[in-house]
């Protein structure tokens, strides 16, 4: 038996019944009505269909029902806060999956302090993860947009990054441990709380940015972190995407790990949120081509930091590696200009609609990129609106030309194809890759098999059949067998 | 083919001439005296035989190799410094294998100081890229006893530890790329050196800490980080090794990331230590029953880390955290005083031998698991002598028991698998690894039956024989397929 969600036929009656067994009532959802916002992706680019949405209590009705599913060659789209951007989380369309849904597993099942560790099921939302760190005085340090909705299981499937992985890394770098529905329905019970381990293959980094293709992760035991307790943001104006490159050595340099994020923004993306979102400001009087929003933390007292942080933009400024700088006055202050990058996906959207590319290039490639990357789209299309913003210190890029003015949304969508060409052929001759946070999916399939040396996707490809043989969980993601 | 050492003959002229042609005579040893310390571990526990070492200088000759033996069905036994402790780096005895040393890839690639990485071969010593990051003011802070002679391709395929875990991470930590040779001579061209890359399973954690079994990693791109500029070094007399937890979290809390590496060690360590190696001394007047001996690092100037650690060891003394502190004079001072942390092997060998346990169990059961096994070997044992140290931040300790004074080492060795079994069942009960950092090999493989889950275990079988369905990579070694 092997699924096969293109060619597929609909499930049966008797599989559903017995899913439906596994789960009860309150646990599956059937009526069209309700099952559609769980196969729709949240921008509304992927969609799908599936007689039933299945929403397991416990790791045990979870292996139960992938159990079913693989012996009777049903698949499975697993989904967490349903907020991804790459349609890994929507199923086909042809009624031959089932989603699984981890949004009733919403236990924490252990913090403990001294071993700065959290036990949790896939299916609680980040927020609330952060809360209860923040609850025993420590950081759970993963941050991003979405975090008041999406869940830990899908954070930890698509090794999600945000803007503090300059400081503590990618989600890899936060799980220690996993427990994991293997493809045929055995529970890997892998929920290790220990900082080393060298007992055979790191099992666990297979499922970390897997998108739910070899298994579905029901619980994860994540690293906490001492909080910060003095913590200053800065404004900087910069004249180039090169000087924020040397900017960031100089602060590393000056303040180490104090730099926990470094945030590069183009002023054309600030024009876009100016003109199209309602309650912003320019934090200065004077226009500069490129911004830095940037966070210094520490363990020392509220306010230790404001002095070295000026003293380092001083020196800064005395060199020539910015043009000014404002540090936030108060925690309000800071949380503005927060909210100005929060908002920089609403200003597109205001601007008419961007093709997003979410890559990666060395750091030291980065001006580079955006300086071939710009020329090449303005060349092609002239009118384009650039728009570039991102994680600079992780050389990590949202490169989001928005259409020209004159044109209209489905005449710039057309282009799609041929724009993200462009833009991941220089990516990848600059050694970078065409999805740094984001995942595959489905959106970015087609395009590995062009970037990706045939040896890597081979090796994927074996992973895939030998962890997966019925190729059930989550087919058509990621790999392509 | 498929490759079984147990039971396979000696190689066949034919092969042997085949591999000679692709190295030539500077690339290869077969006279039996020159090859003797290539199959001996340093601490003389481990042996085999083999027909020739094959020194490859490129990747491409590495690959010729690797594929000759798949197609012979060769078995290969991937070799760096020779500086495991777990038999993983040497042959068995039938003369059925060839060891591939890596020792004659020796460059370094590329350094790029705005990205802060290094790309090197797997055969440059671990030391020389401490050296090449030195030099352009960076560091890359994996640090052992063995780094004069260990190679990184080693390190990585161990993912080794080191005293610096704690504020770095471990070797996978540390690794951006990696270029392996697979086990049907294929290379993987994986040298990335991006932060994030989000494009499909993350192959190289598999050979990260895959012990050679999985395929030849030949070269890596390293992550380096800036050199701190402030250092201060303490030592910290605690009467528990709970207080050592406690001061670790006090300590974290107050100086943050500055907190580099902290190492805990008990009083009969010291003892040993200077009743057996010459030039060492007491530290302190007073004895004490366990020790800490703790770096902070920072970015700021030399010097200014002395009176925040004076400040914090002051308020930790008010509590009740320590009993005594010195802070190092001068680096002399500090350096005798990591000296005596580099000593404790040979001081166990001048006590009369130790049985090793390399273990790991959370922060929080530290002190359990030191008082249980103490407890238990004293009882079964009376007169054995207890001797534990280790990076307490990572829960890693290091228990080796030195025999009683009445017996005699051959007496003590036969209790091998009795102290073993003692000390690992406590720790596995406590939720721990029975190898934190030194890997499997052949030593731990019974035992690794015994601790890790069937599923786990078999998992791990499934990516042994999808990678490497000839068994010729490292056979008998991590897994047991």
């Amino acid at each position: 038996v092997t699924a096969n969600p293109t060619t597929a036929g609909s499930i049966s009656k008797e599989v559903l019944d017995r899913l439906r067994a596994v789960v009860g009532p309150v646990g599956i959802i059937e009526e069209p009505n309700d099952i559609a916002p769980y196969c729709r992706s949240w921008r509304d680019d992927w969609q799908g269909r599936v007689p039933a949405v299945l929403r397991p209590l416990t790791t045990r009705e979870a292996a139960q029902i992938v159990s079913i599913c693989a012996e009777t060659g049903v698949a499975i789209v697993p989904q967490g806060g349903n907020t991804g951007l790459t349609g890994a989380g929507q199923p086909h369309d042809n009624m031959s999956e089932v989603i699984v849904s981890t949004s009733r597993m919403k236990r924490i099942r252990d913090i403990d302090v001294v071993n700065d560790t959290m036990t949790v099921d896939a299916g609680v939302v980040l927020k609330d993860i952060q809360t209860a760190a923040d609850k025993v005085d420590r950081l759970f340090p993963l941050s991003l947009g979405a975090e008041g909705s999406c869940q830990i299981g899908g954070n930890i499937s698509t090794n999600a990054g945000g803007i503090q992985v300059l400081r503590y890394g990618n989600t890899r770098n936060l799980v220690l441990g996993l427990e994991v529905v293997l493809a045929d329905g055995r529970i890997w019970e892998g929920l290790r709380s220990l900082s080393k381990d060298n007992t055979g293959y790191d099992m666990k980094q297979l499922f970390i940015g897997g998108e739910g293709t070899l298994g579905l992760i029901t619980a994860a035991t994540l690293r906490l972190f001492p909080k910060p307790t003095a913590s200053e943001t800065a404004w900087i104006a910069l004249d180039s995407p090169q000087a924020s490159v040397a900017l960031l050595g100089h602060m590393r340099q000056q303040m180490g790990d104090a730099v926990s994020a470094f945030e590069l923004l183009s002023r054309a993306v600030i024009d876009l949120l100016l003109a199209g979102v309602p309650g912003h400001e320019d934090p200065m009087r004077e226009v500069h081509p490129w911004y830095v929003l940037m966070n210094v933390t520490s363990q020392g007292a509220a306010g230790s930091l404001h002095v070295p942080l000026s003293e380092a933009l001083a020196k800064a400024l005395d060199v020539g590696l910015l043009q000014d700088a404002q540090i936030a006055a108060s925690g309000a202050q800071a949380a503005k200009l927060w909210r100005m990058r929060e908002c920089l996906s609403e200003a597109q959207l205001a601007a008419g609609g961007s093709i997003a590319h979410d890559i990666s290039v060395p750091v030291s490639r980065i001006a580079e990129f955006l300086q071939r990357a710009d020329r090449a789209l303005a060349t092609a299309y002239p009118g384009i609106r650039l728009c570039a913003f991102g994680h600079v210190g992780d050389g990590n890029m949202h490169y989001n030309p928005v259409r020209p003015l004159d044109w209209d949304w489905p005449r710039y969508k057309i282009e799609r194809p041929t724009i993200n060409r462009i833009v991941h052929d220089i990516v990848s001759e600059l050694g970078g890759s065409i999805s740094a946070e984001h995942g595959i999916g489905r959106s970015r399939l087609a395009e590995l098999v062009r970037y990706k040396r045939p040896v890597e996707l081979e090796m994927m490809r074996t992973i895939k059949r030998s962890l997966d043989p019925k190729g059930i969980m989550n087919p058509g993601k990621l790999v392509s067998v």
